[in-house]
């Protein structure tokens, strides 16, 4: 039998890691890094940087490296791409744990923020155990999301008061428009600044951060009409320094009497 | 100037406590307790042993506590109630804050889960600050909340590929039904039982925790229909048991094909 633990790391603060998480490290043998590609290297960096900073000295542990399947996100209708891509991704995973791991070691796979969040790795970890072909038992480690770690920086809750809360794309809420049950809105992967399409909607508040908990954090809130354009130049600007970006931001919608 | 840190400590294990929080609590020379009472009395031994596990040795803190504010739920109208609740609590938390606290000192209030998450502790700080009765700071440290902590002791996601995701209370699932755009739904705070009115659904799965986290934990999965009666029962024995219960569980409805 080998093990998996798909640990959540938190979302760019190293010090957002639980010590359920820093135990979990110290347990494996062997770390799965799927390479994203360079623009994304320093989302690997945290994670040589956490491996450093949180495993015990004297600690043998090792990485074993595969490129992450690329596909192109136009080529096709949506939910077609990312099953490709996540049958793609399945085979990479299945022939590390093949060849990187012998029976009995416990391999680790380091998932930004939380691993129930936007991220496939769980999905991949219950195809593989259930197509039988190689004998794993698999754990999740919650790790502090982007939710949290966004109102935290703002110091603002997610809902209102006994109020509902959505969690979405920026696809979806281009698709659906502002949820009409609900006040908050967290809209995550979204590259087109869909934000921009409420600007004009003078009862929203927004709360934006870009690389929220890294040395890089930007954070801009207030009302989504007065702030919408900052937001815009900020985050072209940061975009054309780092080459990349990743930011989210919450919409809420102010009562009436406000 | 006195500090406030709003600590997240996560929803039931004490391991989900994150570097950040640690590294908070070791910087807190009072900590605030608000008591609610003998039924939640659990509640406070967590935050007791959190102290005494995560603490410094040599280290020394001090509590504050006081009886938290109580109101009859059903006295009148709901946003009125929690409102007069919460005036009440920042009333005492004011008094804590000038009676407890010397100048330059850092107080701690440790929150269930994450801040941000149906917790009335940001919005309460928020207010003292702006009344400027008490020069305070004050910052928020994200913990793992119960949304992360069910969902990877599910081993699921919270949301499905690409699809948005609403966080809701039993009280508005029951008012507005299952949302239309939406299928995964993350249920908090339903003394009620709401799935229960969606048992004849068919395309519905359900994932349910009690005392998620801690040594009392119980899970139960699988399709609505079959699992509720299961749950009910689960539910009303835990409830005998220990005098209380906290639950939380994620609805999702099936895509035609699965
Ligand atoms: C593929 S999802 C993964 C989410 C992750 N599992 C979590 O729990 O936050 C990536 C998206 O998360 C958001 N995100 C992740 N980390 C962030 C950060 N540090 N600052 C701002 N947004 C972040 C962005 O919206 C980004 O497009
Ligand atoms: C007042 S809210 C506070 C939520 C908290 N701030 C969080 O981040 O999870 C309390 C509700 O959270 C849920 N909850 C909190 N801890 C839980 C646990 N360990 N197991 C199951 N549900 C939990 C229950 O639905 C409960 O009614």
């Amino acid at each position: 039998m080998k093990t998996i633990l798909i640990i959540g790391i938190g979302a760019g603060n190293p010090e957002h890691i639980t010590i359920q998480a820093v135990n979990a490290l110290n347990r494996v043998d062997v770390f799965f890094i799927m390479d994203k590609g360079e623009a994304k290297g320093s989302m690997i960096d945290l994670r040589r940087d956490i491996c450093a900073r949180f495993i015990t000295a004297n600690r043998k542990y090792r990485f074993a490296t595969a490129q992450s399947p690329q596909w192109d996100r136009h080529s096709g209708e949506y939910n077609a791409v990312i099953g490709g891509l996540n049958s793609d991704k399945q085979a990479v995973f299945e022939q590390m744990i093949a060849g990187e791991m012998q029976d009995g070691e416990t391999a680790g796979v380091l998932v930004w923020g939380d691993p129930s969040l936007y991220d496939s790795t769980i999905r991949i970890m219950t195809d593989i155990a259930a197509a039988g072909r190689q004998a794993i038992t698999y754990d999740v480690i919650p790790g502090i999301s982007s939710l949290h770690a966004l109102t935290a920086q703002h110091r603002t809750t997610l809902n209102t008061v006994g109020q509902p809360v959505e969690i979405t794309t920026g696809r979806r809420l281009t698709e659906g428009g502002f949820p009409p049950r609900t006040d908050s809105v967290f809209v995550m992967l979204d590259g087109d600044e869909t934000y921009r399409h409420f600007a004009e909607d003078d009862s929203l508040d927004i709360y934006w951060g870009a690389y929220v908990g890294t040395p890089d954090e930007i954070l801009i809130a207030g009302r989504l009409k007065d702030v919408a354009g900052q937001i815009a130049q900020a985050r072209a600007a940061a975009k054309k320094t780092h080459g990349w970006i990743m930011d989210s931001y919450l919409l809420r919608r102010r009562r009436q009497k406000d």
